[in-house]
């Protein structure tokens, strides 16, 4: 029996999500949440979105395959939201249907990264999720510049490479938005992420938002192929997993196929 | 030569806004910050909402008087921000209008308090901001009930009395909004505030969405003008002052001689 786990949570005291010994991992707590109130000794997770240290998610997804529950899904996320700390929360959990995979049925992820960059700006509210920048940055060149890199591409310039993955993605959605408030945000959607790679994508337009960099120099980084020095990785804390997306029901199954013949 | 300030804070870690001895405050932290900014022996401050411990804001103001500034008051804002702990933001330093003080010209105040009545509402990222309920509220209850309190009454029942103080006060605005992520959020203006209303006017009206009251308790416990024991009052996390309204500069004399009259 396959359950789907809608999760949110504060990055800011996680080190990331992937289990590691002695860390604290949402990954970690939430596997250990699930062995306290199911009474099983170990349970495998996978999730959508192996967000990194600091990173937060609103809507982060995992599933996990379970013998049985002994009552109702409804009840399993009250009872995890009982055991995990507040920093944590399963938004739900429901059986899943066939075919379903938290990570190789989506059909994309979306991601937002805000950015504070003129002192009135700055909500203390908001300081574990927000970069705090000095100095205002242009959203109209940052737009321009993502505007060529969306589109299916070898994305090696922005990923910390991994031995055998490819780094073709389709980038869907890249652009900056000013809220009324003030605060600029980037939402970046694509059909899967290398690791690093928003926050490689946030760093380079945020040089060319500075005025450091011309609005050409995106897709000459990305046409490179190669990693940048030049490119700064962003800091975590602005960036947020807010949504991933999956086919209907039907389509499920096929989905994961397609993904594992291109991933591999 | 007065200055007005606008401050941000997180209330989390703050003992409320006026400085006590010995413990961390936003008055206290606002006034070393400016001795140490200025290098002058002390410093006065007003504000327009004497926060209690744990609430929050948005849009505080603060005014002090000073010989002079050797910059303009633009740097000491950044200056100040320089100083001050990340969980309180000066976003703006001006130098005030003739007849300007930030308590006695201001002819409102505007509060919210943020509600997740639903286990898939409770945000990790705003946990600090928001009081989690385990069951959900009927916020059509709490606005056919907040809408026989408002205008000018004595808010005795609601207020901590202060010997002396008049408790009568003008509510503007009292009404429930579902935001569109399910958040229940309560906005509330009055000309002021006395002690710890907003707070028994939100536990007041938990207790009526709950169904433990019916709608018409809430003029009942307003009629009494003496405090009920069944107003709870709601817990300080989800309070935030996000706005204070002055006048046109022409009529800011004016309107402190009429708040002084009044309260006094």
């Amino acid at each position: 029996m396959r359950i789907r786990l809608d999760v949110a949570y504060d990055g800011t005291d996680f080190h990331g999500w992937a289990a590691q010994p002695g860390l604290r991992t949402v990954e970690g707590e939430l596997s250990a949440a699930l062995v306290t109130v199911l009474r099983v000794p170990e349970v495998a997770l996978t999730c959508a979105g192996r967000t990194d240290s600091g990173v937060h998610a609103r809507g982060q997804v995992v599933h996990t395959d379970l013998p049985g529950l002994p009552e109702g899904a409804e009840q399993l996320s009250r009872r995890l939201n009982g055991v995990l700390g507040d920093d944590v929360r399963v938004h739900r959990a429901v059986e899943a249907p066939d075919g379903f995979d938290a990570r190789f049925s989506a059909i994309w992820r979306r991601y937002a990264y805000r950015v504070a960059d003129w002192p009135e700006v700055v909500d203390p509210l908001r300081r574990g999720q927000v970069l705090a920048r000095s100095r205002p940055v242009d959203e109209a060149l940052m737009n321009a510049a993502a505007l060529t890199l969306l589109g299916e591409h070898d994305f090696a310039a922005f990923c910390k490479q991994r031995e055998g993955a490819t780094t073709i993605r389709n980038l869907i959605d890249l652009r900056w938005e000013r809220e009324p408030d003030g605060l600029l945000v980037a939402h970046v959607r694509a059909d899967a992420f290398c690791h690093s790679m928003v926050r490689s994508l946030v760093g380079c337009l945020l040089a060319v938002g500075d005025g450091r960099r011309s609005v050409e120099w995106a897709a000459e980084v990305l046409a490179a192929q190669r990693r940048d020095s030049a490119v700064t990785v962003a800091p975590a804390l602005g960036l947020t997993l807010e949504e991933v997306a999956y086919p209907p029901d039907a389509e499920l199954a096929a989905r994961v196929e397609i993904t594992r013949a291109w991933r591999g």
